[in-house]
Formats: structure tokens, sequence, C-alpha cells
């Protein structure tokens, strides 16, 4: 009663494309993780006939590392960097311009067979985060400040939250009431005033940075004297920082206290259950760390109300749990197959046996 | 605040292939009906990708007639005369060569850029009997006397029911223990002995029809007389059957009883709440047909315990409901159409609006 | 085979408990109202088992309008007019003090003997407004101002969204940006400062008008030469509105145009695609309602990018739809009614046939 | 960050309730066993409200092996050796006279405040197995010689499959055309005749002892001489099957034979995908078992259509396994903690933290 399966063997692959590769990752009909994961160039900016070969390739190789073959694959989750609604690129983003306009899904689904589902980067790296808590089914709010302030929401049971028009989660164009020393709410790279990226990103990093080193306290910092660019002293910021450094840790402070703030607000509609911090924050030291989710909390308290941290009947029940990004770098690509398998694992009844071991 | 809609409009299609001809309708968002339906020649014959052919022209009517794009239609539901199993056509039927080992539905996701879910004719009926009863949402066990005798469950709240390999409600071949005046279980068409279809198929009408014109009994009978095949013989049966003629009745009565039976043996397994009696018969006159379900009753309760027929704690509440098939021509499209948008329907949030009238 | 079915019918009731009244609703095996509806009073503040008897006279009034047993019923769902988790009261809001700490939902369970699901009131309204449309099934995102400024969000399909410990939806509570003259953010009843509340509610407007009519501009306007309560003037200050009186006027126009900040910021995490605008503005005239919705969309407009009004691709398609709430004194009640069904309509397969008529 | 979670944690209890004794289980929010087991008299014959206070007391004793309140568990699911509808026992059965017509699932509801699921034996023992296969996730048709021939089946996902009445998968009364010598179908205990359990159960096993043993060949036989009524020597056949013995073994082949033919018709119309064999014949030598599977394998062969071993596209792929029964004594009670769960897990959002380990 041996069984080789290979005619109903059933795989979702996760297609995690960026700016300069894809990653993706096998998944079997479980939704659980085959090992198998590859790298490849994404080609973006070669527009998106560039970028299908490239996924083809990527299937091939899944298939090859799994001992399986490419129409084992029964459907594929990708994302991209871009807000796209309903298979549809709405803006260019870092993509090569066809992207925009064209249905993505619907062209790489006549490409491949298979059927496709599509999402953003934001929702991608939040069902990434729940992918790599298997033991949780809770809800998970993801706040990830990098170059900008990202982020996505997945439903209790792995569904992402995407919204109606895939418009959902711009976590980082909330409004925070923060004001610069003149008065005045400061601009953010949307256009708009007064969003928290404008306080919590790599980009208002730098205006801080170049506001603080002008002010006559910190004329003899050592930044002051460095012939470094603005953006090259912002990317030093969190060494001093890390060292103690008084200028370093003001700015990192007040960057976390806002992000906290912020939170208050999104757990207030969310109530997401866990608050995951994503970004390169999640890779610094544990010291640093510590002292920035301390920061995050300071926020936190000044906006959201005791409920949001603990039972008003049961002070050790904690409402909401804050938890550093732990998916590594195929995360993303894992929870868009766990995505593919719960879309398509029921194109046929016959979905379970093959990965069923006597 | 108008709403052209023309982008993100979602409709699914049903596509019905035949043997001849391909039934095809649109539903929109919600499952239901647009109106617009269509057929062609399905071009079976000429292998797969004659028919692929007729079902893109398929699209592009059903398209016109409701006044959206074709590239609106986000996914299909087809079924095919054959035995499928996860998008793969098992046995010839009546198909071209090139049907039986080709991933159909894979190709066809190909060919359509939008994904498909395929089933087979029998499921496609049963699905379309519950597409015409929209007031109701439990299960309905199909069975369909025709050249065989087909059949399909459908679970409560439209699922089909296929079984792990496709293969499932083959009711047509359970067995039955009536056995022929020689003691022996009729052999049926599919190599196997004792199959309700051996008594209950238009090729069983003719054996029968032969067996019986051979008796001393029915020597003047008039099919005796006629100069005419033994296929034209067991045509003309059903009108001496209306007409009153012993030999008719006696014939379709223990055709009646004996389906009646082996729904006994289908409700002691399946439950269903409702039988649909499908096939030709369910176009015949009223007369006959008020006639042939009492034979179905009195085969059944020679088969199923009384609280198959209605509860023991209260006499008035039935639990096996009979009726005849009420879809029209093009039920099995549109059966097809409500799994596609079921299966298909949540690859976007947005999936609602469009059909919105203010 | 007529089937009275006085066994196996299944039908839910929605509990919607006030503050005076509990208004009840019965639906059917689909989720349709059946049209029986009553209202009694709650007794809320004489404890909760009070409430529990005027619950189960509902339920009876219920089944002899629509001459079924109250065994009929198979689930209830309610909603009570506080903040609750998993069945338990978190705050006291105006309900009697034992209702607080108790699992009202499982005690009421052990009443009834039937299932029962739990929510907060703004979650019921929200339901409410889903359930009085039949042809929409996509988002719905409510705010509804009145003493404060509450709201609820309902998913596409029509499960409501409640957060991990059923404090989600505190749309009332998100920050604006907007300051007083003297440079602060107006503190909220909620005892935090800066919330949206804050401008956009009876109580917001109560001091609005007494900041507005001690400046020397208005020193001649009736208002401040009436012999009235401040409460009694913010409850006037509608009809000026409608009279076009310039003050009015000019507080209702910032009322209007923060609601539609904070709703850009809700939006852009959202993205609901329909936002429904309820409370008691919701039943002014079709003129005042006309260019209330005209000041939010001024608002809306400040904060949210061009994409949540707009696909940028087809300027034609809407991409976040806005209405004034059109349900009725009983839409909550048949919400809860519609959720009820949801959960527990599965509680056995045969759900289906009695309410079909052949 | 700790989180005792005495409030929030959630719990599901399978009651397997047996004519000695009520089996029950424990699982956790994520479905999985507890480890909590405990077994108490059921007390069935002095009346359901005798049984309830055995539930409530066995609901304590989980509650306290896994360190939890009984509060903790949010539902309960259990199933009767009775068939029974909606909470309704229908038929007798070895339970005491006020069982019947009782709805004991709401009366349980109300005993114990929380929601109730209940089904019968046949479904949990089903359940049961499906729950000990944590690596599968299609479906199983579970059949049991005992007493009589009793079965199950559960669908892909683990939904139990009952039919509109709770009257599905009667698998020992569907009709099997052997005959007696004399050439009649023989009596089943059902009252009707031809059925599969009139050939495959101890009562059947009974009768054929006795028309065996009073053949002339076997009148030499020591279960002939011995001083043994006829349900001794029933139950001693299997040792000397076991021993070689031709009686015996020619007994048990043509029950395995009939068994085997019996499932060609099941699987031709439920193609489960894997047939698990339970019952006492599940605990025999591994040696007798082996033959018994062969016997089983030889009848099916008979019966069901090549197609239903292996496809015919591939004929290493085998379209329906065989198994025995590998569940212990508390798998039904957890198949119907499992139940539980998936029914009652979504009362609330915050279904998931308490289990989640930091």
């Amino acid at each position: 009663m041996t069984d080789t399966a290979s005619q109903a063997s059933h795989y979702y692959a996760g297609l995690d494309i960026g700016g300069s590769t894809v990653k993706s990752a096998l998944v079997d009909s479980h939704g659980q993780s085959t090992g198998a994961m590859t790298e490849v160039k994404s080609h973006v900016k070669d527009g998106y006939k560039a970028t299908f070969g490239q996924l083809q390739k990527s299937l091939e190789e899944l298939a090859k590392m799994a001992n399986i073959q490419v129409s084992d694959i029964k459907g594929v989750g990708l994302d991209v960097p871009a807000p796209n609604c309903d298979g549809v690129v709405w803006t260019r983003a870092n993509l090569g311009d066809d992207w925009v306009g064209t249905n993505i899904r619907d062209e790489l689904t006549k490409v491949l067979g298979i059927p496709a589902y599509m999402t953003n980067d934001g929702n991608a790296a939040a069902l990434g985060e729940y992918a790599v808590r298997p033991d949780y089914d809770g809800g998970i709010l993801l706040v990830a400040p990098g170059t900008g302030l990202g982020g996505g929401l997945v439903l209790p049971g792995g569904k992402i939250y995407e919204g109606s028009n895939g418009l959902a989660l711009e976590v980082g164009h909330i409004s925070v009431p923060h004001r610069e020393d003149d008065g005045e709410l400061p601009a953010c790279s949307c256009g708009w005033k007064g969003c928290a990226e404008a306080w919590v990103s790599l980009v208002a990093l730098r205006r801080r940075v170049g506001l603080e080193l002008a002010k006559d306290q910190w004329k003899d910092h050592p930044l002051n004297t460095d012939d470094l660019t603005i953006i090259e002293k912002a990317f030093k910021l969190r060494d001093y920082a890390e060292d103690g450094d008084e200028l370093a840790i003001n700015i990192f402070r007040q960057q976390g206290q806002i992000l906290g703030y912020a939170l208050g607000d999104l757990v207030r509609v969310f109530d997401p259950g866990m608050v995951v911090i994503g970004g390169g924050l999640a890779e610094t030291s544990e010291n640093f760390r510590n002292s920035y989710m301390g920061w995050i909390q300071e926020g936190f308290i000044e906006r959201a109300w005791p409920a949001y941290r603990h039972s008003p009947l049961d002070p050790e029940h904690v409402t909401t749990h804050f938890e550093w990004a732990k998916g590594g770098d195929y995360s993303a690509a894992l929870g868009m197959g766990f995505v593919a398998k719960d879309m398509f694992g029921n194109l046929s009844w016959n979905r379970a046996y093959p990965d069923f071991k006597d």
C-alpha cells in the first residue's frame, strides 16, 4: 500500500517579490514548510515579464529541491512592493513601468496555469510573522519601521486584512498630534502632514538628525565634526545610541515614544492581541531593543487606556502582547505559501493523502 | 458617487460541456444568475483545444450579453461528461483521445488566465437542482435515469460531494439483490453484476423489453408484431405506458420499485433530506410521473426504515422529501457558476460593491 | 408530503439590550427576518437577572408572533451597551453593578438552554446596517456621533470585527491633531486628550457652544440672550443650523470637517469600501444632511490620499462610498439575529428544510 | 508580560457516553489533547439527569487534571449510543426511557451554561480515528464490526457527515445480494432482509456458527462436542481461527469477503480515500488481521472497479487506503472535543493567546 502519489501531490508556493530579489518557499498540503526555499534576482525594473521568468525559475528550483514535479504545485501566493487591488498594481513604486495597470495576478495565472493570489509586501511580512508562530492563532498587527513605516494585520486563523481596495493598514500614515518646535505638523514623504511616518522612519531620522545637530547644544558632538553626509550620519546614529550617546538616545527615545503613541491609536481600533515590531530595529542588540521597547511602552501608555494593557478584572491578563519580529528572510514567502494553500487547497477533495506517511 | 466599476466588477461563469454542445451561464458576485446564457458546439471529439476555443467564445458571448468585459470574469466552473480527478480526466467516455491524462483544469487556467474548478456532469446536474431552489439550503441527492443511471450529492450550503478521487456518487452501480428469472444477478454495462443501473436505465429497459416480449404471455402484444428494432421498441414503451398498456406498466413498475429500493440504501447512508429524480422521466406527463413516483415509494418503503420517511416522534415531520428535477437546460451551467463564485470569490476583499445598487 | 416541521424548525433571535428597553427580532434559518419584532423594558439597573426575565419574555413574544415554539429558537445573539470580552462585561457603563465581572453570555446560555453570542452595541449597530443592505456583502465602517462617538466594523460576508479583547473600533478615541485656540489638545470625557470624540459628540458640542458664545462676536446671538442651560442650547443648535444661522453652521462645519479628518485616518487603516454615518445626524433634514456630508468630505479630502476616493487608474471607480445610516429601530436586533444564525446554524445538518416552501 | 490568562483560557471537552461509562477528554484552543482524560460511570439507565451529574463530575475532573477552571471550558461535544437528530434521541437503544424525545443537547446546555454539540457513537468513533491521525486531513470511512456493524464518515478537514436527520452512515444496513443456502436473503436484527450486518456482526456470527455446526461436514468439530451455548461458541471462534481451524477460517473468510463486498458499494458512493476497519477485529493478532484484511480485499475487488484501488493513469497511486483502527479508548472523546472546538471556538475573537507560550 505504498503511494508514490506523483499525480495527486499538492504543494503551494509563496513568492516574495522584492526590489532586487525574489525569495520563494514551498509549503505542503497542510500549509507547513517543506524546507525548500530559494532566492533569485527579481528584475522588476525590466518589466513584469522579466520577473515572471524568474518566478518560473523559482518554481523549478523549489520543485527540484523537494523532489516533486512543478505540476504538483497547485497554487501560488505572491506579494509585490506596491499597493495593488484585485491583481492590479495601482502605483509604480520601484517597479518597471508596465507593472502599473496590468492585472499581474491574472497574467501570472495565464503563464503558470495555476491560480495565483496577490497582495502587498506589508501584508506578506505580517503573514510571515504569523507563519513562524505555529502555536499562535490570534491576530497580529505588524509595524515595521524602515525607509518608511509599513505594516499589516493578520486576523485570527491566518487571513490577511486587505481592505476593499487593497489599501488598508497604511499604518505609517495615521495622524499623530506631535509638532515640531515651530508648532507645525511635520511634512511626510507622502505629501501630507502629521503622519506617524514623518517621525518613525529612516527618512524622518535624517530630518531629525539635521535639526538636532544644528542646535547649539550639540555643536561639539562628533557627528557635527565628522565629514559625513546626513544620510551617513543617520546610519551611524544607532551605533552611537548603543554606546550610550545622549543625543542618539534622545532621538531614538522620541521616535520610540511616538511609535508607541501611534500604536495606542492603532490598538484602539484593531485590538489585535499582539503587536509585532519589525524592520531593522528587530536586528539590533538585545540591550538596545530592550531600551527601545521601553520607549514604545512609554508612548503607548500615554495614549492607550489601561484596558489595552491588561484586563480591568484581572491585572495579570495581558490584553496586548508586544514582541519583536522573529521571521527570518523567508518568512514572507512562507506566509504567502500558507495563504496560497488556504485559498486554493480546496480545488479538489483529495488534497490530503499524499503527505500522509504511514 | 456613481460607480461604473468597469475595473472591479466580479463575475463567474459556469461551463457545462456536453457531448455535442457547451451550455454556459454567467453569475454575479452573489452567485445569482445575471440572465446571460449561451450554447455553442462543444467539438469534444476534436480534442480539448478545439473545445477550449469554444469555451473562450462562450465567455465572450456571455460578457457581451451582460455588457461587461471578459476580464470581469474572475473564475470559471466547468463540468465534463467523464470521471475526473484533480483536473485530470481518467476515462475517455465520449471525448477525444487527448482529454485523458491531461490536466484539463490547469490547461484551461493557462489559456484563460483565471482559475478554473472542474467536476463531472452528475455533480453539475445536482448543483443545478440546488441552484434552482434558492430557498432551500439542505442537502440534495440527485438520481437521473437516462442511458445509464447517474447522480450527484450537494451538501447543505451548496458544496458538492466529490470524494477523494472524484469517484463518489456512482449511484448507478450500487448493488441491488434482485435477480433475473434464472436466479442470476443481471450483467451491467460496467462489466460487473447486480448494479442498480442494470435495472434502471435505457440500456436495462432494452434488455427487459426483449426478455418480456419473448414470453408467451405477450406474444400478441403490438410491440411483438411491429417491425421495429429493440431500441425503437424500448423508446416506444413510455407511450404504451402512458396509454395504460399492461406490459409497459409492468416493466416501468418494476423499474421504479427497484430504483426506490436502491434509494433506500442510498438514503440509509446519505440521509440527504431531499431526493430529486431527474433524467428523461422528469419530462413525462404529470399522470405518468405520479404513477412512477408511487412505484419508487413502494420500493423505498420495502428497503428504508420508517425513520427515513418520517420522524418516529412526529409522523408529520417528513425526513426524506422526494421531488422531480425542475432545473432547465442551463441549470448545470448555473450550478457551476455558483461553485466558481464560492471557490474564487475571495481572491480579493473588494468583491461586493460593484453589484450593489444605491 | 406536507411538513409541519414543529420539531425541526430552526430560528434565531437577536436581542438588542439598551439602557431602557430590549428590542428583539426573529430570523429564520436563512438569516432573513421573519417579521417578528418586539420591545420590552430592559431593567438593566436592577441587575442582570431582571433583564434575563425580560429576554425570556421577549423570546416568548417573538415565538408567539411567528407561530412557532420557543424551543424552535436555536441560538441568540445579544448586544449590551458596555465593553465586553468573551461574555464578560468589563466596564459598568449604565448597567447595574452585578453585570460587571459576570459571564453574562454563559449565564444566559444556562437560563435559556441554547447557545448565546454577545458583543457590544456599536458592533450590533454596524451589523444592523449590514443586515438592511441585503444586496451588499462588502465591508462597512459605521461611525455614529451621539452622546459620544461610537462605531463598528463589519467584514465582507457579515462577520463583525471585535478584536482580541472586544476592545476594537473605539473610533471616537483615535487622535486628531486639531487644537483649541489656546494651542492645547482638548480633553476628552475618556480622560485622555485629543480624541476625535472631543470634537464630534454631543458632549463636545456643549463645550464648543460655551466657548463660542463667550466670544465677543456672538454677544448678540439669540442663544446668548436665551435663559437656557448649556445643554438646552446645544440641543437647539441644530434648529439654528437648519435655519441658516451663521454660528450654528460654523460649529457644525468644524465638527463635520474633523469627523471627515478622523475618517481619513480610519479609512487609511481599514479601507472598508463603505462608510456609514449613523447617530442622530442620520435623522436630520435632507438639506442639512447634504451640507453635513459636504463638510465630512472636506475633512476627508484633507487627510485621505486620492486613492481612498477613487482609483488612480479609473476616476469613476469610487473606492470609499459614504452613506447615511438607514437601519430602523430594530436593525441592531436583526443584525444580532443574523449573527446568531451564522454562529449556531450548523448545530445540526438539518437546518434548512422547514423554511422551504414547495 | 506574563499571562496567567485565568480568565480568557479556552478549552473544550469531549464526552463519550457509553452504556456503562462516560469517557471524557479535554482539548485546548487548537483542538489538541491536553492529556487530561477521565472515565466515570454513565448511569444511562437511570435517566438522563443521572448521566448529566456524571458529565458535570467529568468536567470537574478534567479541569482539575489540567489545572484550569471548569469555567474555562467553552463548549462540549457529546455522543450517545443511539440515533439522534438536532439534539433529540429518536430511539431508546440501551438508554433509560426519558432519553427519547427530550432535547438532550439543549437540556445539557442549560445545565452547563455552555453550548453543546451532540451526535451518535459511530460518528464519534470515526472522528476519533481522524483525531489520532494529525498528519492526515482527508476523508475517513470507518466500519466497525461488533455486536452490529456500525460506522461513520469524516469529511476532509474534520467535519462529520451526519445527514439531514442524523440518520446517515447506517453502513451495516445496506444491501448485499448474498443469499443463504436456501436461496433467501438472511434476516437482519433490524427487521429487514439482506443487510450487510446480517453477515458481518457478532449476531450474524452466531447464526452462521449454528448453521455450519449443523452440517454433517463438521459433526466431529470440537465446538460440536463442547457443552457451550451458541453465544459462547461464537466467542471462541476467533481463537480457533487464530489456530488455523478450517471451519473457523471458512466462516471468517466469508465474513471478511462480504464486508469487502459491502465496502465496494460504500466506496463507490463515498470514495473516502481511506477506509478504517474498527471494532474488536482491530485488536486481534497481527497475523489474523493480515489474513482478514486479505479477505476484505478479495470481496472489495469483486465489487469495486479497479479505479477504486489505484488510478488508471498511475498504478502506484492508491485511491482507497485501508487501515486498521488505531484510536485508543479515548479517541471518540478526543474526536468530540475536537468537534466542540471547531464548532464553538469562534464565540470570541480572543481564542488563541492563552495557549501560546513565549
